[in-house]
């Protein structure tokens, strides 16, 4: 598989965080000659907040991890590639009961602070004992500064692998975050095929980590799509190791967290960019602005609406500004919009406005904006105030290969 | 542009309908060498019925249309392709101003029992002048008997003209159903750039008309999908003319309509099959089965889900038994569903039962099914009683193909 056109130019330079090990190896699930496996060992006490996939077809993995997420706390991390260990019936219950229970105790850690994580073929038994059989050679083998190979080990139909890295301040000492993801087709909110793990060394609250996560994943991950298709796997979990020396704080809200929320934020809409961008046969990054709709809610539905309409991306992938699909796929999500008063621009480009045609629109500079890699769509619904922004691919003939044969 | 592989073979014989006279032209909205402007004249006291789009940039004709439907009489229905007149602001609704106005004047009748319809490219403003200008050559040649023409007037990207025509018998009368229809891309429920016309010589109730029509739509046209997009302009109208000997019956629910109701259903099930056949790059037509669903409305979620899913579409093109990927569909729909007692079958034959594989599945055996033009897919969720069936096809190179330079 050639690597996407909008893939960044490297991976970037991670460094150590303090409470975390890593190794990978390759245990021979489905690919030849690749890590499939990655473990992640996490200092005792490290507090854990997640957001799982609403999928109503969920994974036997996500089933558990719903339940042990309340006690807020995580020590293991074990992810596999090229089987989702998905709809399986009460075997792939047994796979993640015999995966947490060895791992329970070569770690001899309570098995609510086990996190299986799986991610490939839907429908097949999960052969668990190529897992269980790796973990001691990988507990040998655990080391602090391998985060491209971690990223590497969670791919599947990924065509790079996708790192974040910011440091932040709380208060006067810093923190790292590091975050990795993986995830290309099967995307789309709550959430996608799509793995994201954050690590971070700072000192944190589990409930104000969740409320920071959540309120960071909603505008990152929950608000890109590439194919409107929901996986049953989708798995955002961030990892606070407290290595870190900052105070613990006790109210998400609170200004003192103000540079941690944002740099938090910057490395998960960082890797659901990375994703978006690695969409299957993508070759254009598209952002869609709604503004003006009833409430936020409504804006990102019209967004969606947008992004997920395949005449728009078959539009952008055609490169053509055809600037009816947008209002048409306004229109169909079902949210209130004043026709008369509706505006599109792409590009900053003003196409139409207060219903109609911009008299001085030029198509052919709009023509020259989706000529780039990076497209941007902006309509005012004339409604009320109520906005959000997501982030899509283009609908290519790529998508259709890929996709027409990714089982044989 | 090559015809659809699943086109029927030859446009059916339609015979005269009494109280519908027929003409078309080619007026040069859009379209070299072809007609793109048809008129149908109604006999007076013709009774209308219809449905149209719920989209909430409805162009200016569906704004008429919905405004005088109440009336329920019909006189003269005009159809233009190439050009849709939607999202022309005030522009709009003065085309359909200056049209309606022609008519009425030319035909000496109410202008509430005039139909303007319009299909085509959004945005730009319509040449109404060169429909009001071909009006009174129209009227000149107005002819019972050239269905095929007509349907084929109002086509804009499809391969071929979909017709369709039964008798029915009310009491001991015979009458005649012909239907028309129009679309191929931008098809989904509620309703697809999808215009339907059906005539009858019965003589109808209009009240009645509208709850039996209503219903046929429901379980036709309001069943398809293509590529999931609403159109601004679909239309489904009616028209009984009144001319055949029937017993005017008023109520809908009556036996002796059972026969008309029954044949009205046909006639509009095979336009919409017709349609989904004509899907942009199709080449196959899939049926989508859903069971034991909480209710119908959560089995056509369920069923719309799994037929607007770009991965089971892929999958369908690329002949590959992916049955995970309905299951995918089925869990994102968000309606409930019992992951343990899931069955999934293809052709008949059950992939997976109780939540996971069947021990007896030859894959092979699906595989061969899906060789076929014809490929079905059911699916029971272990909840209740509900139940949907609704129809699509498969997402193609052909579709990009088509779609990424239609306005070019």
């Amino acid at each position: 598989m050639d690597i996407s056109p909008l893939a960044p130019k490297n991976f970037p330079d991670m460094p150590p965080i303090d409470g975390v090990k890593l190794a990978t190896k390759s245990c021979g699930i489905k690919y030849e000659n690749r890590a499939d496996l990655l473990i992640a060992e996490l200092a005792e006490n490290t507090v854990v907040a997640g957001v799982f996939t609403k999928s109503k077809t969920a994974s036997a993995n996500i089933i558990w991890g719903k339940q042990v997420l309340y006690h807020g706390k995580a020590r293991v991390l074990v992810v596999n590639a090229g089987n989702a260990n998905t709809f399986n019936g009460k075997c792939g219950e047994d796979s993640v009961d015999r995966i947490v229970k060895s791992i329970a105790e070569d770690w001899n850690c309570p098995k609510e602070e086990i996190y299986p994580c799986a991610t490939g073929v839907i429908g097949e038994p999960l052969p668990d004992n190529l897992i269980t059989d790796a973990l001691s050679s990988l507990k040998n083998n655990l080391t602090d500064n391998i985060w491209q190979d971690a990223a590497k080990a969670i791919t599947t139909t990924d065509t790079y692998t996708k790192g974040s890295t910011r440091t932040a301040k709380i208060g006067d000492v810093e923190v790292k975050i590091n975050g990795i993801a993986k995830g290309s087709g099967m995307i789309a909110p709550d959430m996608a095929t799509m793995l994201a793990y954050i690590f971070t060394d700072a000192v944190m609250d589990k409930d104000v980590l969740q409320e920071i996560f959540s309120n960071a994943i909603d505008r990152s991950f929950n608000s890109i799509t590439v194919d409107s298709d929901t996986s049953t796997s989708d798995t955002a979990l961030v990892f606070a190791t407290g290595k870190a020396q900052n105070d613990l704080i006790n109210k998400a809200s609170a200004p003192k967290l103000d540079d941690f929320k944002e740099k938090l934020y910057e490395v998960v809409l960082d890797l659901a960019h990375q994703i978006v961008k690695d969409g299957e046969g993508a070759t254009k990054f598209v952002k869609i602005d709604v503004t003006g709709a009833e409430d936020d809610k409504a804006a990102k539905i019209i967004a969606l609406s947008i992004a997920n309409s395949p005449l728009v991306k078959t539009a952008m992938a055609g490169e053509d500004a055809n600037w009816g699909r947008i209002v048409m796929a306004v229109g169909k999500a079902g949210e209130k919009a004043d026709r008369d008063k509706i505006t599109v621009s792409m590009g900053g480009i003003i196409i139409a406005k207060d219903g109609q045609l911009n008299p001085d629109y030029v198509e052919a500079n709009v023509t020259a904006h989706m000529q780039g890699q990076n497209v941007e769509i902006a309509t005012d619904v004339g409604i009320a105030g109520g906005k959000a922004t997501v982030w899509t691919c283009d609908l290519t003939h790529g998508y259709i290969s890929i996709n027409a044969d990714y089982r044989s």
